[in-house]
């Protein structure tokens, strides 16, 4: 399905976006959904630990699939033959696919790859075996995927990179964003442009600009350092880049979901977010719940609690007392409790279905409080009294 | 709630037991299931890897789960707090309680344990702690569980020992199950009596007698060697001891669940079983098929897939075409093999969805062939042209 956006209000104040994502079917029917917008992550045709069901409860508009691992296993012609990633996974709403160009930079084996204007030579993690990727190669495996959203090919330059070396990294990604965009072939596949440039205004600002003149159906800011230790220069990149992209068209900051990163960036013109995180910490026994505990060095922390805690022994209540989703409607901290000091796998699935939906559940606030104008006073709340 | 049993049919060639377990809550209100079935097993108040919602979709009627595991973790007295086991787990159709005699025998730490005429001294696989575990703590421990069947405490001696040995054990576990009964003081749990004797005729029959002498809700035939090599020793103990329990009071083999079996002892009068094996199965990529594959030794072994099979790459066909389980109507083998290649939690979900079916799919089709007075028929079509 081919994707539009449509701004329906700014918040006085802060200019936070609420907006919609339009997806037409090419029989012309549409799904509605609106932003700002988490979305899961089933990096492997699959959302971690839960079924199309289960995720679904949680109440996403778009899921996001890794086209490197797919790519790698089970391979984008056997997806292709499964009739595409939708029917392959059984998930029938919208599905983006990133572009690999992370993958490679993070996940390649010991890291080393050989970056070329061509393409980047690297190793397979799984096996050592020799791979490259070329951004002709990311459009052509995901037009076979038939997400529909598409991501082009990008350069991650590491955060320790200097001014030099990601000018270059800029012009490149947007050559190679060029030729994303000429071999891009799946008529019923949007595609999106991705801003790079680092901490560097001037940077962030020209790949905006060149990169909207490209053309693209959507936007992405990548190379957003996610660092606990210095979430300012993560928002200042976003208020570096956001300015330059239209204000039509959608806007994404990618691999970014802590909640308080979710409040911040929306401030910063944000539409939609994509993350591992509440997976990835249900698995380790984590779950998300609402307030923000100041550390010592006065940075703002998520709370979050791990249920293989022995306090929770006793504790009869759900997680969260206001929380709709399935896992505080059903279960108490105790059970959880229980799962996870057995290594059940069942207390991986209810601490995601929990995680996902406390996200999302954050989303649909912050979309109530900047329809009515009130997104400055909703900043302050989610700070609460111990704000910085 | 308590239990009763209605024998509704009995096959008129072969004598299999059609009938129905009336289950009568506090309140008056009775659900009721069929017989023959299959018990899905959840150890550790959680059938692995499974939500409440698709284990019912599988249709089971009772599940099972394990005292001794519950009483290690978290303890009885927190399931009791949390206002019993289905409260705990969120589970509201019956459920039944092993004594934990089994677990003792099979899982204590270095299996060194020393049975007293008292009860078992023994040490906690998990953490080495001694452990003391008698008659009446089983029952009271179930008790507190607060499932709707209870099972007695027996002895389990090994496979290995001689009749003199087993004589004393079958007294012994005869006069254990006389002390638990008269411990047991939930009213809403009703109690099972187990018999034992190991391969012996004389022993089986004594250990049916006496236990029936005693008196209990329904009987169970314990201590069968679950043995692929011997499936004869087994299908005897349980000829042995099933002419000796009354008609009008269900029959449960215990710990029994490969297909073959299934079909074998209700041939021979049993009504109910349990097995962790689909689950299991599952969790190494394995999925149950139809169909008899005759190994070297003629022995029947059932079909099974293995999904880590390259073979199934690009197989895109369900599972089975007439399977009616979620994991059939929804998805291709070549996307199971794509998630058991890739470790992923879901496809063990998926393969336990369909594996746990299968056998409860297995008890049904069983059922129409009693009603219909053609069991004899479904035997010979069970093990199809390739009979031993």
């Amino acid at each position: 399905m081919k994707v539009t956006y449509k701004l329906l209000h700014q918040d006085k104040t802060t200019g936070a976006r609420y907006g919609k994502l339009i997806f037409t079917a090419p029989d012309g029917s549409t799904q509605e959904y609106e932003t700002p917008m988490f979305m899961p992550v089933g990096t492997q045709a699959t959302v971690k630990t839960l079924s199309p069901e289960q995720v679904k409860a949680t109440k996403p508009g778009i899921i996001l699939a890794n086209t490197y691992h797919l790519w790698l296993r089970p391979g984008e012609n056997i997806v292709k033959k499964a009739g595409g990633l939708h029917q392959f996974m059984n998930w029938h709403s919208p599905i983006l696919t990133d572009s690999g160009g992370y993958q490679v930079f993070s996940l390649a084996h010991n890291k080393k790859k050989d970056i070329t204007e061509e393409g980047v030579h690297f190793k397979s993690e799984l096996d050592g075996s020799k791979l490259f990727l070329t951004p002709e190669k990311s459009i052509e495996i995901q037009n076979k995927l038939d997400s529909d959203i598409a991501m082009s090919f990008d350069e991650c330059p590491p955060a320790t990179a200097d001014e030099r070396y990601l000018k270059n990294s800029v012009e490149r990604t947007l050559r190679w964003a060029a030729r994303g965009k000429a071999v891009h072939k799946n008529p019923h596949q949007s595609l999106f442009g991705i801003v790079q440039g680092g901490p560097h205004q001037n940077l962030r600002k020209w790949s905006a600009e060149q990169t909207v003149k490209l053309g693209f159906d959507g936007y992405a800011v990548g190379g957003v350092a996610n660092d606990d230790e210095n979430k300012d220069a993560m928002y200042q990149a976003v208020e570096y880049s956001t300015p330059y992209l239209p204000s039509n068209q959608v806007r994404y900051l990618m691999g970014v979901g802590e909640p308080v990163d979710l409040v911040e960036c929306v401030k910063r013109g944000i539409d939609i977010f994509d993350c591992v995180s509440p997976t990835r910490l249900a698995r380790h026994g984590n779950a998300l719940v609402a307030g923000i505990k100041i550390t010592t060095t006065n940075e703002p922390k998520e709370n979050r609690i791990n249920l293989k805690n022995a306090k929770f022994t006793e504790d009869f209540t759900p997680l969260e007392h206001d929380c709709d989703c399935y896992t505080c409607k059903n279960y108490t901290k105790a059970y959880l409790h229980h799962l996870i000091k057995c290594d059940e796998a069942f207390g991986k699935t209810l601490l995601s279905i929990h995680n996902i939906r406390f996200l999302i559940r954050l989303t649909e606030k912050m979309r109530e409080a900047i329809k009515a104008d009130r997104y400055a006073d909703f900043i302050q709340d989610f700070y609460g009294p111990n704000q910085p």
